[in-house]
């Protein structure tokens, strides 16, 4: 089976990822690609807005084309910023068109704390009732069905999936919990600020929006649905003068009472994550590194019981398993294609 | 008044950053270069050892010599290995000299502790006593009249200082104290091994050592001196990917019943740290990067009460108010010269 | 079409790049690695070698067993330090196997000019007449009939790639060719030793070999048979502090009555180098840069024409095009696979 | 004896270097600091544009205020954009202050030159005959008495001081002259543009303004008056992924019947630089690398002989002795202090 696919955002640094995913993907034709629409922005061959897609794609990027996307598109991704996907959606959903958006417009379910945290006004709350999202080792059910796929954020991806066997398991003092994030700078795309030129992020290390970032309420949001009671971590994101990558350093104190059933936690991190192509847990007295998961869709995660407190760190590469990747990793489950087709 | 100084352990990384130092220090010459002794150590030109000390510094680097050191020095920096330096200290102090020591030997009170960590039997239990904590914000007094000086280690420095005021005041949960540190790869020295080899280090970001790193004791040492009651903290050390600097991320929750007795957590930083050339505190809402304090003997820290949970943030140059800079503060201290002479 | 291969140096860096794009190939079967045999080796699970490849490749690594390479492979990769590959060649030609070796044993045809470079004696000049010097775009139909390929060196093939349009076309004075080459720190594999240590490259750069690198006479050897006279090039290669990727400045003076039958020096390359699906040429005034070849096949080349100097840049990945990449697609001409399978 | 010193420019890059090198001069009081003067900058504390100057230095950086110049600073340094310089300098001439530009506004000779290669028009062209161009290694005597001196570019730095031994002997063939220069990001400010991102930077690699730079006509300037002859170098800039630090690789071909009166280069350049405290010449066979130079003024050159071609690679500290500190050792000549104060 192949599939045709339209990507809007494509001169964005995850439209530029995910293009290089599809490429190698033997069931999608990537048939259009458009940019956000904005004005001014004129048509580009995609490969002179990346050159390195020389040889490889000539796709002309031009603004978003109704009719096209019509005629060509079974399934859209939009590598837009906040805000601009939601744009989009309804129409899309209307012409029967199945959506893969990475922004964070369809991912927190109450658009109040939308609102808060993106500053600006949801102007689609009815979509967001059948946005499915798609973190697949959760929800892989769902998104089999899902017309509206919201991608999950990349710190979210990371601290989650890090968190869940602890927590759907009631192991964890649900005020206890600390999220110690360090990200590359690709997180931040390719914005054109003097804060990330060359000469400020070389040799430096700094934290940002220190325990007030955008990521918390979708981490709490998935965590409480998990656990069944209200969670509010701790969390704070740090920039790694790296390009790709988030490690995650998570802090927990066990709940009183809790027992586990199995001799280890790394035997309940296997058993919880038995069968998933992507998630892959260290031994004993080991923790993950990024360069092993740099380039991959992986998700390496270590843990460890110190008595009364449990540390548990996970590594991803936040422009795939957080971002692109993951999003391909969704298509292929609602196309069913093998999960792992295009990238592994 | 000049002092004349060797440095046993010349041809390390600390001893490079210290001789660098006290070459534009004005109080002082410094008289003689010793590598450790051990055997098949030849003399070399410390600017054949260094290149950039070429037309700065042209002396030779040969083994100790008790009779030189007997002779030309007043004092003496020991910038050797753990381990190592206690095989010099009892003799340099018989023959009444000052010693500064930038390893561990003489940090921990209580030898027990030291061979727990270190992995050795401490060959030198009669000196202990006599040692000096060298962490002039703490024990300036204690300093004046050292005669052995343990110069504190890079993390302990860190952690300690962001946390003294909340913990001289009894505002912290003991309990709930956790260290995230983050230390650039000059902490390691130059050791030739292949985890830190270019290919190896850059792009990539790990934890080592999860919670059971040398400078714990250390840090809970001091911590409960200071607050009076046993401390033991949560420490997990990661490599960062550049040169120089140690940002530590601190969690601790507030202690029951805790009473301010300013208007904020900066007013009492400000407070305790008042006429401390070299803590710099940020104001409300803004936390230290690594790049401010890189090449400077500066802590930088910033602190925010987030309701149960306060985070403190502190920046250093490991090399420097983590080890050779602090080092030469003492002096400073010890000597009467101005404190920031050479440092400034 | 099915092919099954082995690895003969499989725990090395080339090797391990070898499997990822092996791993990606459609017509492959990686049947077995094998170490270079050297004892104390012992067997290992790649997957514990380079935990990248955990979930993805699960192959005991063993030393080099006859038997299997027998029974179990059409085809066997060398990717072994040099001298080490011609131990190995002359026992696989006589069972029939069809070798590419990544090493630089069989790249010179005359071995008292790799005795002089590689400091050792040739063990197998038998084999030398029958090896094919694999650089596609210059010998691919030898390489369709290759038994011994010599995949070439990183920077020959950088620096060949960029002069064989002038050369072949006698537009060059040969006394002239100047190559001044940057080089990402993968070249040296990941060697333990001082001078690769993060501390060391981060923040450095420096020339290496000036004048005196042994791949000046793989340049000199291909040069010298494109251009029909004995051409002596003048080579420095430099250390650059990034993993991956080669960039050659080199600057040459027009032979005296020089003509070009087309209009430009991009007209020209654009026509020697038609049809080539890895070689792109930049538009006038623009020349390539290291970013857009890093992991892929490509070789990016600019040029232009100042009078009676030319400049041509050229950039590459040393790992791929520069080595295993390259290795590959000499592999799929040999087979008869598409030549980009695996690569594109 | 002090000197008061005005900087005008002070928060930009050169300006925070000067800073900081000014506040470890004996012989200096910083009287005043002002900007550019563009409409639109209001007054800032330069700790709150440079954090790290906290505690060390308080002053309020203002537009320039001509009658606080005039009252309180002996010498002004002009830290400013090109063409910006020449409209302050006629002024402070004036008012009898000496200065010290480090823009590039007086250091070409020929306006028609400096039209051509800055495109903008010259608008003092009164003040060119008065510049002193100012390195001190060629130039030392007209320094002493200069009132207006030319800091010379880093780039032309790194040649001409590469170059001048050879050039002043007659030993080049002047038409042969190849400069491949590579230099760290910060010799492009901070300016906030799309290439000088964090992630353009970071692993990349390239050459830029490839023989158009306008560092050209300032080297040819130089080393035609060197050599009596017009000299035309071929230039070549590439941007290294570091922040600081020049390496120039030269190549050129002997005069015909050039003739040494020394038994080798290395002798020739130890000679032409004896007595000189910032050059150092590398031993036969052992070029210069960057991290010797990086914060330092020193210039390191290695030279070697390879038949009709002779090798000769530079190092310097472009932010040093490329700008700032070359800019102080000019002060130091200029008023008599000793020439290494406050640089070693």
């Amino acid at each position: 089976m192949i599939i045709n696919v339209g990507i809007i955002g494509a001169t964005g640094h995850t439209g530029e990822v995910l293009i290089e995913l599809l490429l190698n993907h033997p069931g999608v034709r990537i048939t259009h690609l458009f940019n956000s629409g904005k004005s001014g922005q004129g048509a580009q061959t995609i490969s002179d807005v990346f050159p390195k897609f020389k040889h490889r794609l000539e796709l002309v990027c031009t603004k978003p084309d109704w009719a096209k996307i019509k005629k060509d598109c079974d399934l859209v991704f939009l590598t837009l910023p906040h805000t601009v996907s939601m744009k989009f959606v309804p129409r899309l959903l209307s012409l029967g068109k199945k959506v893969i958006d990475l922004s964070a417009d369809y991912r927190l379910t109450n658009p109040s704390v939308y609102e808060k945290f993106y500053k600006v006004t949801h102007a689609d709350k009815a979509s967001l009732k059948d946005a499915v999202y798609g973190l697949p080792e959760l929800y892989r059910v769902k998104i089999k069905t899902a017309k509206l796929l919201a991608n999950p954020g990349c710190y979210p991806t990371s601290a989650i999936l890090a968190l869940a066997p602890l927590l759907a398991l009631n192991l964890v003092n649900l005020n206890s919990i600390i999220i110690d994030a360090k990200s590359g700078v690709s997180g931040a795309g390719k914005k054109v600020e003097k804060e990330f030129l060359f000469s400020e992020i070389q040799g430096d290390f700094r934290a940002y929006k220190v325990n007030v970032h955008q990521h918390a309420p979708e981490i709490n949001q998935v965590l409480s649905k998990l656990s069944g009671k209200k969670v509010d971590v701790v969390f704070v994101p740090h920039l790694l003068p790296i390009e790709r990558g988030i490690l995650s350093t998570i802090y927990l104190k066990k709940a009183p009472g809790a027992k586990l059933k199995v001799k280890s936690l790394i035997d309940l991190y296997k058993k919880f994550y038995k069968n998933e192509p992507f998630i892959r847990i260290k031994p004993d007295g080991v923790f993950p590194r990024i360069k092993d998961v740099v380039k991959t869709n992986f998700c390496d995660i270590g843990v460890k019981d110190f008595g009364s407190t449990i540390i548990v760190i996970s590594t991803i590469d936040n422009l795939l398993k957080g971002a692109s990747a993951q999003a391909v990793q969704n298509m292929n489950i609602m196309y069913k294609f093998q999960e792992t087709a295009g990238l592994l």
